[in-house]
C-alpha cells in the first residue's frame, strides 16, 4: 500500500546508488575530478552518458572550458578518494594533487583516467540542459576502458555519503 | 591497470543497475507503463528526476501527450511486471488490462501509482532533451510515496534483463 510522504522521505529508497568520479581539465590544464551519484546511460546508439552536476560546483567551469569528460567508475577500494573528490572544491584545491590516486592519460580526450577504476569512459560534450539547481551534461562516449584486474564498483548503500560495495 | 575495449565490453560494469517503471496516460486516457534502467536524479532544490526513454517508443508520445508521468521504484517482487512492461508496446497492448499489476490514482497528477512498488513519485514534465537514440524527459517531483511495508528495490543485476534484487 502507498503512503504519501515527503521527498525526502521517499528517496531514501533509492539506495544503494550506483558512484562516478568526472573528470575534466580547467583553463590552466589541471585535471579536476569530482564525484557524483546523479548519472544515466542516455543514447545506445551512439553510446552517450549524462552527469549531473550541481551549479555551484567548480566541475561546471571545467567541463564547459574543455569541452569532454572523464567518468570513471571507481572501485570499492576507492571510497577514500570518492570522499576526498566529493567533499573538496577544486576552486581551493589541486584534488590529484593532494589525494595521492593513480591516474594515465586519456587515448582521445584531453583528460585522465583513473587507473584502480572499474572502468572509464571518454566522452566530448555533447549538449548541456538546465535542471533546477543543477546542469546535466550530455557526453559522447569515444573510448572505453576497463580494469585488467576483477573489481567491484563503488555505491552509495544509505544517506551521508555512507560508501560500499553491491553485488 | 586500464586496457581499451570495445563500449559493449566495458558497460557490463554498470550492473547491478536500478530499474523504474514510468507511467503516462495516452491520448485515449490509456496509463502506459514502461520499464527504464536509464534514469537519475536531477535536482535536489527542487527535486527533480529525469529518465531516458528510445525515440521509438510509445512512451514518447504519452509522455509529451499528457506533460506528466510517474516513476515508480518497483520491488524486487515485482520482476515479472517489469519484464512484461519492458518487452510490450502500448501501441499494441494495454498493458495494465493483459498484466494484473495493482495500481492506484496519482493524487497531484493525473497517472497512477504501483500498489506494490517500494516508491513511486509523480512528476510534472519541466522540459526534455535530445540524446542520440533517445528523449530525455526532465520532471519536477510533486508528490511523493513509499511503501507502508518494507519492501526490497528491483535492479537489472546482469546484461539481457536478469532482474534481481540487491542489498
Amino acid at each position: 500500500m502507498q503512503k504519501q510522504v515527503e521527498y525526502s522521505e521517499a528517496i531514501k529508497t533509492k539506495y544503494p546508488e550506483q558512484v562516478v568520479i568526472a573528470i575534466a581539465k580547467d583553463k590552466k590544464g589541471r585535471a579536476n575530478p569530482v564525484t557524483l551519484g546523479w548519472t544515466m546511460i542516455v543514447s545506445g546508439e551512439p553510446p552517450m552518458m549524462a552527469i549531473a552536476v550541481a551549479k555551484k560546483h567548480y566541475s561546471i567551469e571545467t567541463i564547459r572550458h574543455s569541452k569532454c569528460f572523464t567518468i570513471a567508475f571507481p572501485s570499492s577500494e576507492m571510497a577514500d578518494a570518492a570522499l576526498f573528490f566529493g567533499s573538496k572544491s577544486g576552486r581551493d584545491v589541486d584534488k590529484f594533487a593532494e589525494f595521492d590516486c593513480a591516474t594515465e592519460p586519456a587515448k582521445k580526450i584531453d583528460s585522465l583516467l583513473l587507473t584502480d577504476a572499474v572502468a572509464n569512459f571518454e566522452c566530448t560534450l555533447e549538449s548541456q540542459a538546465e535542471a533546477g539547481d543543477h546542469i546535466i551534461f550530455i557526453g559522447k562516449i569515444v573510448a572505453s576502458h576497463t580494469n585488467t584486474d576483477p573489481k567491484k564498483r563503488l555505491y552509495t548503500i544509505g544517506p551521508g555519503h555512507k560508501l560500499g560495495s553491491a553485488s
